[in-house]
C-alpha cells in the first residue's frame, strides 16, 4: 500500500467543500486502515482569501487562482464543488485533459453540458465521478453505473427534490396550504427565498436528465425534460387524494417509451397521485428516494438525504476513494459512449388524469363538462361534486387518455361559461409501476 | 475494446444459474454496446447431465467434473451458484489461487467461512464479489463496499428475509394467525416445507454477519449473531402494535456498541416494534430493505427483491461485468484486511421491551408482576390489561432496560402462580434509530 498522500485540488469551499475537508480529517485513520490511502487537501480554490475558514486549512493551501489548480502537476485528483456552468466546465475539461480524475457535485453542469464533459472523460480514459450530483448522499449513481449495467432499466421514478417533498408532506400531514407550507420550508432552510428552481421542477429536471443518461446510456439534457411544479396544488387536491388512498408527490420520471417509439425515452417532472402502498408514498419530509424498475431485478428503491453539506460530502468522499483506488491501480470507470436519445413528446403520454374544476352549480353543467371529455374520446372513471352554488367543485379522474386529448379538452372547458376555473391537473401513477 | 469473449465457468445450474445464463443471452447486445464485453458461459458444472436444460446450453459445455472448471486455464471468471459449504469453499479457494475472479451468491459459505475466503481473495489480489449473497437483487454490497467506504456506519437495520416479512405482513394486513400466514407463504412458494431457517432467523443471521463484516471491516460470522425468530408472535401482539402506531418486523441489526465497549459491535436478529413512520415499516410482502445510519450521510435505505432467480441473477450479472471490466484493466476490488471483532453480548443490550403475559385475573396479580420488574430495576412505561378472568392478558412496555435484567425478571415471573404463560417479548426500536 502506497504511503504517498493523494493530493486533492478542491475547487470551491462552501458548505460541501468545508464538510468534505472535515470528513477527510475525521475519517483519515479509518480510510488509511481500510484502503491504505492518505487523502490530503493540498490546494483549495476560493473567491475570497480573507474569509475565516477556521483551523481546517493552512492559509498556504488557499488560492484565488482556481485555474492553476487543475493543471498543477502536484495535484492528483480534482474535486469540483464551486458550482455554476462557466468557467466550471472549462476547468473540469482542463483537468480531464491533464489526466486528472474529477469528482463533481454539480448537477446544473452535468444536466446541461453533460455530453461534452462525459465525452472528455471517456476520451481521456480518466474517472469523472458525480455521485453527489443527483441525490446528495444516496448511493445511486454508482449502483446505476455498475450494479445495474447488465440490467434493462424500464422505469425510474424519483422524489429527487427535498424542498417540494417537504412542502407536500406538510400539506398532507398538517393540512397546511401551499403558501404556509412553503413559508415553513423557507423558515427551516429547506427552501430558498426564491423557490422557483425547486417548486417549478427545474432542479428535479436536471437530476432526472443525468439519471436517464446513465440508466439508458444516451445523451439527455435538462432541456429534454418536460417539467411541471407544485404551485397549483391545493389542500382540496391533497384531501381528495387521501380519501382515495393516494398521496400527491412531485416525481421525476424516466422511462422507455412504449411500442412504436423506437429507441425513444420519456423524461418528465410533474406531480402524481400515488397509491399509499407504493414505496415512494412513505418518503416523508425532505428525504429523497429513487424507485427503479428493471426487467430482471424487479422493483428497487434507494432512499436517503438528497441534500445538505455532510450527506453530499459523504458521497463526494466515496467517489474520491474510488478514484484514488482506481488511480493507484491504473484503471478508471467508464460511462461508455452515450448514444443519441429520441425523446418522446409529452403530448404522446398516456396516463389517467385527475382534473379539478371550479364550476357554477347549475343544471346542465355536468353534461357540458362531461361532453367536452367525451368529444375528445376521453372516458371518465369517476366524478365527484364538492360543495354547492358558486363554490362548487367538480373532480374527475379519467381512464387512460392521451395527454394531447386532455389538453384539447381543457382548452374547450376553459371556454365554458359554467367553468369558473380549471384547478389542478395531476397524472395518476399507472398501475403497472405501482408494484 | 477487446472482442475476445469473457469465458465464464458456472458452478451449479439451478434457478439462479439458469436465469443468469438466460440474462447473459438476452442482454448481450446491450452489454457489448455499453462495455465492449462479450460474455460467454463456457463451462457449466452440474450434478446431473441427463436433466433437460432447454436450448440454453450446448451439451458440450456441461460437466459433472466441477473441480476441473476452476483450474481450467481457458476459464476467465468463475460464478458459484451451487450452494453449500463443502466442497464449494475448496472450489472457490482453488479458483482464487488460480487467479480467477469469483462471483458467489452463497450466503451460508460467506457467513460461516467468510474470513478464510476473503483472506484468500485478498492474498491473490483477485475479485471476490458477492452482491447476490446478502439481499438478492438489491444493490447493497457494492454501495457498502465502495460508496460508503469513507463513511462511519453506525447502525444497519435490515429486513433481509422475505419469508418472515411476508408472514408478518399477512398477519398485520389480513389479521391472519402465524400458522395461517405461514401456510399461505408456503402455498406461494415463499416458505420452504421446513421453514426453520427463515422463521427462526438463521437466514437473516447469515446475511447480517456478511453485512457487518463489510460495514465495519471486521470478521463476523453467523455464530456471532444472536438470533430469535417470529414463531411466538401472535395476532394479539400485532393488534397491540397497530393500536400504538407500530408494526412488528423481523430485523437484522448490526451496530457499533456504545461507550465502554471498545471496538465492539453488536449483531443480532429479532422481531422489533417499529413506528409506522420508520422507512422500514412500509416494506411489505416478501420485499427486503436495509436501513443504514452513517455519521455524515445520515439515514439511507436500500429496497428491493431479496430473493428469486431473476433478481439474484441480475445481481450476479452486475458483479460479473464489474469483475470482467476489472480483469481487462488489470485491477481488482479489495475488501481490505478484516480486523478481529469484539462482539458485544446480547445480555448487555439496552432497549425498551414489550412483554405480554397471560395471567389469572385476581386481586394482587398486577402488584406481584410489577414487583418482579421493580425488583430488577426495570421501570414500566405503560401497562394494559386485556380481557378478564382466566383469559386475562397483561401487556407491559418498559423504559430502557438491560437485557440481563429483563431475563432475570422473566425467570422470576415464570415462578409466579398468577402467571399462566409468558407470551412474546419484543424489543422496541430505540428512538435514535427511528429517524
Amino acid at each position: 500500500m502506497g504511503e504517498a498522500p493523494v493530493r486533492i485540488g478542491l475547487l470551491g469551499c462552501g458548505t460541501v467543500g468545508a464538510a468534505l475537508a472535515q470528513l477527510i480529517v475525521d475519517e483519515s485513520d479509518d480510510i488509511r486502515a481500510r484502503t491504505g490511502l492518505v487523502l490530503q487537501v493540498a490546494r483549495v480554490g476560493v473567491r475570497d482569501l480573507t474569509k475565516d475558514r477556521g483551523p481546517l486549512f493552512d492559509a498556504s493551501v488557499l488560492t484565488t487562482d482556481v485555474a492553476s489548480i487543475v493543471t498543477d502537476p502536484d495535484i492528483d485528483i480534482v474535486v469540483e464543488v464551486m458550482g455554476g456552468i462557466h468557467p466550471t466546465k472549462e476547468l473540469i475539461l482542463d483537468a480531464l485533459k491533464a489526466g486528472k480524475p474529477v469528482i463533481t457535485a454539480n448537477k446544473e453542469l452535468l444536466a446541461h453540458e453533460g455530453p461534452d464533459v462525459f465525452a472528455a472523460a471517456e476520451a481521456a480514459s480518466v474517472d469523472l465521478l458525480f455521485e453527489a450530483a443527483v441525490a446528495g448522499g444516496i448511493p445511486l449513481v454508482r449502483p446505476m453505473r455498475e450494479s445495474l449495467l447488465g440490467e434493462r432499466v424500464e422505469v425510474i421514478l424519483g422524489i429527487v427534490n427535498g424542498t417540494t417533498n417537504y412542502i407536500l408532506t406538510r400539506m398532507t400531514e398538517a393540512g397546511a396550504s401551499y403558501a404556509d407550507a412553503l413559508a415553513e420550508a423557507q423558515a427551516h432552510g429547506y427552501a430558498e427565498a426564491d423557490p422557483t428552481a425547486d417548486v417549478e421542477g427545474l432542479d428535479a429536471a436536471a437530476k432526472i436528465a443525468i439519471l436517464a443518461s446513465i440508466a439508458f446510456g444516451v445523451q439527455v439534457t435538462a432541456d429534454d425534460v418536460h417539467h411541471e411544479g407544485i404551485t397549483r396544488i391545493t389542500a382540496d387536491d391533497i384531501a381528495y387524494a387521501r380519501r382515495k388512498g393516494h398521496v400527491i408527490k412531485l416525481v421525476a420520471v424516466a422511462e422507455r417509451a412504449g411500442p412504436g417509439v423506437a429507441d425513444g425515452i420519456a423524461v418528465r417532472v410533474h406531480p402524481v397521485l400515488l397509491p399509499t402502498t407504493h414505496p415512494l408514498a412513505s418518503v416523508r419530509e425532505s428525504f429523497n428516494a429513487v424507485f427503479v424498475q428493471g426487467r430482471a431485478v424487479g422493483d428497487l428503491m434507494f432512499y436517503g438525504r438528497g441534500a445538505g453539506g455532510e450527506p453530499t460530502a459523504s458521497a463526494v468522499l466515496g467517489d474520491l476513494i474510488d478514484a484514488a483506488t482506481n488511480q493507484r491501480q491504473g484503471s478508471s470507470a467508464s460511462l461508455g459512449v452515450l448514444g443519441t436519445a429520441t425523446i418522446s413528446s409529452i403530448d404522446d403520454l398516456e396516463a389517467e388524469y385527475y382534473v379539478s374544476l371550479d364550476v357554477v352549480d347549475q343544471p346542465g353543467v355536468l353534461a357540458a363538462v362531461a361532453g367536452a371529455f367525451g368529444a375528445h374520446g376521453i372516458s371518465i372513471s369517476s366524478m365527484e361534486q364538492e360543495g354547492r352554488g358558486d363554490g362548487a367543485r367538480l373532480v374527475f379522474v379519467t381512464h387512460v387518455a392521451r395527454e394531447r386529448a386532455v389538453r384539447a379538452t381543457l382548452a374547450e372547458l376553459e371556454q365554458l361559461d359554467a367553468v369558473a376555473l380549471i384547478g389542478s391537473v395531476i397524472r395518476v401513477l399507472p398501475t403497472e409501476v405501482s408494484s
